[in-house]
């Protein structure tokens, strides 16, 4: 159980990684929304290992079929089923590790949950590739956000040690998708590119951080006590694989902060309430103020590297060296920008919809 | 709408920092477990502000009446209604604030989602006395993990920039309830107290971590892909107010790592599986994997100051320099300490029943 | 667990019908809602046994006590609790049955489903009583629903066989209230009263039928395919205490009829579509079609009885006769009314909601 | 949205009847169930035309895929879709009658509700044909059931006006599929064949009930106060297009009984407590009781007709009569056994699941 998301705008997950395909089901789209294979299909490809630096090698054509929901070009109001088939599958690697779980991925915790039934090719429901329906999914939620001016943007602000400056929105949004890690500072990206590089050749992988905004959100989007905005969007962002930390605004060093330094202070600009600085990233009480909302996401190094590692055969009980061959990612970050914006979307689209603001039927 | 959370053990809250009361409705907790009015009080009376350093002048009682669901002395299998009574109320200062949000505070995003009818006397809803009912919540979650082995420890790590020395858990467990601000590493433990009492003294607050610890945790909890531990976990503390960062294991410092390194390797002990460091914080795919659960939440500092602040009046829509007098934690960090175990206990009790680990029926 | 009820509209019960009190919180309810205790006082009292013939000897005074979500008259957007405290409890008769189930009641099951804990006092959860607390929340739903122009009646159709004729909508808002069966027809109100003391006297009950009516419906309401309009207030019914049949429009007759006969013509009347007949009791595929909405719940009789009944000693595993002196409703239907009609408010309320008809916040 | 049903068990419906496919996601599945695509194709075999009477002419091959969730001939843990496609559609019928609702159905419901936009074509979403989702939904629930020994069987007890006499279980289960109405009383078997044909013939359509029989059930199945078990089995069975009325045990004809006479009398049997009659349905204060759980689903004739009938153009605003030509079922209620049979199955696994008796893994 577990595998949907969403009070409203409900979706539901489904597919493996070596299995046929990996689809979702969107439920609760209103009726009426121009919806062609291609607007999603772009999204789709955002997350194709081509277009990011540090990707796996298996190549997937990743194409879009809508199997239901949609009628002559529009959302009809039905539950959206979409599939991308699985094709470029290769489990040889696999079989012979099925007993020796590699550190830092899911096998030993799924083969004790799911008493060794569960689809391990691959990593079976816990590879990234499962994050290809959340895209899908989140292609669907974007457009609805469109309708109300909601716009959702995501970069990559870490790698490694390499952090990106502090950009302006219309940069972030300007230089994002022109570098292949995705990040608007380019002289960062450029030394995240070599970094990325430096780690492949040497069999190890590397992790990053990802800010993601929300603009043009009008105040009032949340529901605490516990559907807050920064609850539901971290239990969003913590679906995808290799997610460690979620924070919002100042984050984390906000613990280091006086409160005279860290309260947003309120002004008036334009006959409309703001506030001055955005250590809150938009939210108030779990709520939204109407400033960008902006959280970040840390991933953890992709846990698949080529470096001989130690772990345990659990039928034998013996401890060893695993070597591991296979076509990875040695760094998952400029892969998941899409991904955390679709999560995000998706998220925000859910409250949205609970605060009325997306109609019944498009028009 | 959101006031509930979990699907099998769950917590409704009710109530306003100046209304009548603050409560709490538990639903699911099996019949036959011992509870008497002490087992929540004893929690109740280590988030009361004579318990920590840097708290409220506001001094309650919060003597726990037990409404319904227990019969006895034992839960009934019916839901267990629990209020504390308002009594030390004093909301002479909020009048004249009603159209001056503070910084810092959900005034105005109240105020925009409920049209100004929402009760703003000391924060309403969205006050840190609200979690006196997930403390209540939380007490009774303990008891049903304690059946099956599992404990929950938080402490305090991080106040201001004042951050605490690692400790064993032997450790943790001994010396946290032995400072008034909860922390385990007594040298630093001293220190944070100048510094809130510095802070104090200047009109100003200041922010700090959390960490918690779920001890004894079987693996196999968590329901990925979208009810990870992570992500329910994360949802679970964004409730508590100020709370505006969550990580797990290794957390945020997990982007700068390379795989090699983060990784936990595997070994055998005594039979068992483990991990010979635990970066991942006991969690792999969303699941848990039999280390100690490891989290951190990060609080900002506590909004309410004595120091003077700009804000506006919102109908006249003029700025002004707003200085605001009341009781309030100058840290909230080491209350916090019990709320966010609670969130965790109640968190990790509706995995567990969710794996079917708790019995029905208490024998 | 199974205590809440909705999904914007979300009605949480609590209490015993022996315990301290009983209870609801409604979280969902939008803020500027003018809620005085008095009006749902006057649904309260609708429900007291003084109201409607056929009723228990138990007289609790039953006066509402907000604990919760209104603040100066008005709903605040939090969650509203309400109780009522037992006063008049009797228990004595209970402990000598404790091991020996009441045909016809919940005894054994309880039992059985909570390993004894349960308060078996008065029936506990079981209780008729707790339907106090259904009442409560329907009379706010029913508020928000006159703000959209909905209204909701019920009245009875049956006791025993004896049936009431049908009558115009306008007659029954007119004559339900005015006698103590609720029943709009007062010839057959007449017979119903002699029926039910006739079995009074001999130690029996009897059950009947209550139709519910929602008009002003618009068209649209009702999320097929599993939240159609039937199936959530099918689930509302049967959470009343007794009933064991729901039906909406020609109901289980419809079985017996052609198509022809049944389907309902549509026509056009002053610009509307409207449809002829109403054997659809206005819902076509689990939607509002604008009709009045029509349903029919049938009660079973009170299974409490004065006359000696077959039972069994669970302990000893011997056969007895079961004889019990008690407070009971000879005929639960009269009082039923009100109730079923809470309900079907209630569940109309969440399903405005989801359709966005109600607003956020009431101006 | 509303396509999603169950908590632990949770079944997603997909499709149209005219689109690609009809599907159904069940997540919940426990890992380690043999399933294999031929015990699917049984259930839904069983739901094909050809094997009822009165049923229509379109002949679809209805074969499952399985699109992710079996590994290895076994249930892995993992969300299970399965999907038909749809491919004998002719859809030429439908176009012209887009502004003119055809009585009975859900045409001018769901274009007041999807604003024109839903996929209209043989009913859409609102066709029967999207209780192939929920066979094989419940082709998965049945095998679970099984495990624990519960055992689901349906049967016809009236069409039109021809009732089948009761008969013993034991000849239900030997009966109910040897004949194309599913009755298991041979001899009005007989009479319900030549009243489909009659009915048949003069163009027109005849409703008709089936009793569902849930055997094996332990006591304690159930959720009160809200997810009783006859709110959550009423909730599914209405789920089923053209049922318009659920009743348990006695059911309606309970409302004219006396409580002597309902109330099921407890024995001793064999050292275990049974009931001597089972007017109560096997469900006692929303609990199982361990007899047989009986309910009867009523369904009104077929809305679609070869009759001439009233209707309006919605545009034009002019009242018309409507000839519809089309492949139809002259009585749904035979198809509708196994259908019945399913949300039955899904309903009862997910409180079996709820009240922990399916085990996380079947081993």
């Amino acid at each position: 159980m577990g595998n949907s998301f969403g009070k409203l705008f409900v979706v539901t997950s489904f597919g493996e990684s070596h299995g046929r395909c990996v689809g979702v089901v969107v439920d609760g789209c209103p009726a009426g929304l121009p919806l062609k294979a291609d607007v999603i299909q772009k999204e789709l490809d955002r997350r194709r290992p081509e277009a990011s630096a540090g990707s796996t090698g298996r190549h997937e054509e990743d194409k879009v079929e809508i199997l239901s929901g949609v009628f002559n070009g529009m959302t009809a109001g039905a539950p959206i089923c979409l599939i991308v088939w699985n094709k470029d599958v290769d489990s040889t690697e696999y079989e012979k590790i099925r007993c020796i779980p590699r550190p830092g991925h899911a096998d030993y915790t799924a083969l004790v949950k799911y008493g060794g039934y569960n689809d391990y090719r691959g990593g079976g429901r816990f590879s990234g590739r499962i994050t290809a329906g959340f895209v899908m999914a989140g292609a669907i939620a974007r457009r609805l956000l469109n309708i109300i001016g909601i716009e959702i943007v995501a970069h990559t602000v870490q790698i490694g040690s390499v952090e990106a400056a502090p950009k302006a929105i219309s940069a972030i949004k300007k230089n994002v998708e022109r570098n292949p890690v995705r990040c608007a500072d380019l002289k960062a990206a450029g030394e995240m590119i070599k970094l990325i590089e430096k780690v492949k050749k040497e069999g190890d992988s590397i992790g990053g951080i990802v800010e993601a905004l929300a603009l043009n959100v009008p105040p009032g989007l949340g529901e605490p006590v516990f559907d807050t905005l920064e609850g539901d969007l971290a239990k969003a962002f913590f679906a995808i694989p290799a997610v460690k930390g979620v924070e919002f605004g100042a984050g984390f060093p906000a613990a280091a902060m006086r409160g005279s330094e860290h309260n947003d202070p309120f002004a008036i600009k334009k006959h409309n309430i703001v506030t001055l600085t955005n250590n809150a990233g938009g939210i108030a009480g779990g709520i939204s103020n109407g400033m960008p909302l902006m959280a970040r996401v840390a991933f953890k190094p992709t846990a698949s590297i080529a470096k001989s590692q130690k772990s345990a055969n659990i039928k034998s009980g013996k401890s060893l060296d695993l070597s591991i061959r296979g076509r990875h990612d040695s760094c998952i970050v400029p892969r998941a920008v899409p991904v955390v914006e679709s999560m995000m979307a998706i998220t925000m689209c859910d409250f949205a919809m609970r605060a009325g603001l997306i109609p019944g039927v498009i028009k």
